[in-house]
């Protein structure tokens, strides 16, 4: 894996000496690969980036951990220390940070070791990282682009394998394996989460795939992505299994319209909310408002989940190179459910569409 | 999935009076999996256990998560209570959080939540949540010892099938996924990790399996675990491949006296770090003592890693009911290494190894 070049690095500082930050503490999370390429496990042994805003980077790993940090390429953007099991790694942090009034730690480290760093520095005020990190996360630049649309087109690749496969008679937890395993056919490092929600469970959004058997007359939402280079895909197709339940295909026909509402509303400038709006009218103005019962979608990159979210009161303007889903769904509880989702990117002057793969409720047998 | 039962409600609120904690936060984790039975995804938007010392358990889920937090049976134990994508979500916690002077939070839970938790109740002292929990999971029930035991018996069945594979030529990520697929074959839900290291590459303890292609005269390191009922294995096996390096038997030798000697030296009332001792004296006696480069084991549970640590300076007395790896090993840096692990438990009066596959080293072709 390669090291993502110390640009990085200086782009938090600006954005540190903005906040009246003093330093900044990134344990393994995406921030930390972000910042430094090192993807780092989260285990009870700390390890952690200590960055200044005027004294060099030192990456705190545990002694066992040294060579997994260097093979990622984490020494050449700072000082690698490390300490041995029966030493105190705070006191290792302690001396790269020195005495900062206002510290940021990764919106994503453990309590354990948040309440641990603030006893270490008690006089100093504590903000989460986004702080910092946001600003620069958020804009994808050219080759987190290329991950995430390489990332999109293995996820394109198995929706239309699925409009291929007979899935009456499969399970849920079948089906969301067979998934699972054809991400990575296609390119994936792994699969990120597959969703499979058949007939009745797919009014439910975040329906766990289970023993449930597929069977005719079902809805059938499959919601899925995996990972290239650590960036995510995420796609919701919605199939029909034979005969579709009553009503399917008129709610059908709004969700489709509300889906491209809202990619329509992506262009730069426009408040983040506006995109869930486009696609809330729509559902609302048919009659379906109350069956929408989520937001829109979220941002993604190394995270799944990220800035920015696209829902009411996120006031924040879109600006090229965000890259977010845009998932309306109408539920109906007890009976079906659908959802269509792609990735987008905010380019210069509108929205690229990372997903193509056809949104049409693919008849399956 | 069945939930655990009341009982661990009421003990951790006896932990809880005798810690001076007027109320327990508990996001998605082992501990809330625990306490409720819910095994929760780790999400940006809050789910939270609040457990007050002397007012009813509410677990507050987001809208989209509650058909799963009930299918968890989390309902039998605590009132759940939902917010919608606009809601703000801490209000609900503090509800039912009252004001509380004392609050522990979930050593797992991200910063993000424990910052926003600060500046909601700015007021309250704050504590790690293993002031309640730790002296709960740290002595496992029959219910606990009989799901580690199968995930101990499924990761023996693996590595007994190891001794028959074919491994020259294959590299260390292939072999990797082949104990991961063999892991869920034998009965685990899902392999919980697998390091594979060969050659120069099982002296880093913690290497992760690359590309490297396994060849004659390789001893080959083998470290796997899956769950059972979220509750995990974790074995460790050396093999050597045709004719070993120079010196591997005589050090081997070394090695399972020592892994022997630790063993031997669980009984309850003894220090943790006693167990830590024993091994290092046998590995240390015979030279080696600058090749033991970490602890000698971890606890293990519902998390891979938890308490009780075997390593020097834990005074924590051993007692019937705790999980434990007893793990030596021994590395010569740029030619090779080997370490034995097997997870033990400790019963009235002595120790129980929960796994029981062969530890001589293997010839594998």
């Amino acid at each position: 894996m390669s090291s993502p070049g110390s640009d990085r690095l200086t782009r938090a500082r600006a954005e540190m000496e903005r906040g009246g930050i003093d330093v900044l503490l990134v344990g393994p999370s995406a921030d930390l690969r972000y910042l430094t390429g090192y993807d780092a496990p989260q285990l009870e042994r700390l390890t952690m980036l200590v960055l200044p805003a005027s004294a060099e980077a030192v990456l705190v790993v545990p002694s066992l951990e040294r060579a997994r940090a260097l093979d990622h390429g984490a020494a050449g953007l700072a000082r690698v220390v490390t300490w041995d099991e029966t030493d105190d790694p705070f006191e290792r942090v302690r001396a790269a940070a020195g005495e900062p009034g206002r510290v940021a730690v990764g919106e994503r480290m453990w309590a354990l070791f948040v309440l641990a760093l603030q006893e270490r520095f008690p006089r100093a005020a504590f903000v989460g990282s986004d702080a910092v990190m946001r600003a620069l996360r958020m804009r994808k630049d050219e080759g987190e682009l290329d991950a995430l649309r390489r990332a999109a087109t293995a996820a394109d690749r198995v929706a239309s394998a699925l409009a291929g496969e007979r899935v009456a008679g499969k399970t849920e937890r079948e089906l969301a394996r067979w998934i699972s395993e054809a991400l990575v056919t296609q390119g994936c490092e792994h699969a990120a989460f597959a969703i499979v929600a058949s007939g009745p469970n797919a009014a439910s959004p975040h329906h766990e795939p289970g023993d449930r058997v597929i069977e005719p007359g079902d809805a059938l939402v499959c919601d899925f992505g995996g990972t290239v280079e650590g960036y995510s895909s995420d796609i919701t197709r919605t199939f029909v299994v034979g005969e579709p339940p009553d009503g399917f295909h008129d709610a059908y026909a709004v969700l489709a319209k509300a889906q491209d509402a809202a990619v329509a509303a992506v262009v730069p400038g426009v408040p983040a909310e506006s995109v869930d709006a486009a696609a809330r009218s729509v559902i609302a103005d048919a009659g379906f408002g109350d069956a929408f019962i989520h937001r829109t979608g979220h941002g993604i990159g190394l995270e799944v989940h990220e800035d920015p979210y696209i829902v009411a009161g996120n006031a924040e303007p879109l600006a090229p190179g965000m890259t977010f889903s845009v998932e309306p769904g109408i539920y109906f509880s007890g009976r079906f459910g659908m959802r269509i989702e792609d990735i987008v990117a905010v380019t210069e002057d509108g929205v690229e569409r990372l997903n193509t793969a056809p949104r049409n409720p693919v008849l399956l047998s």
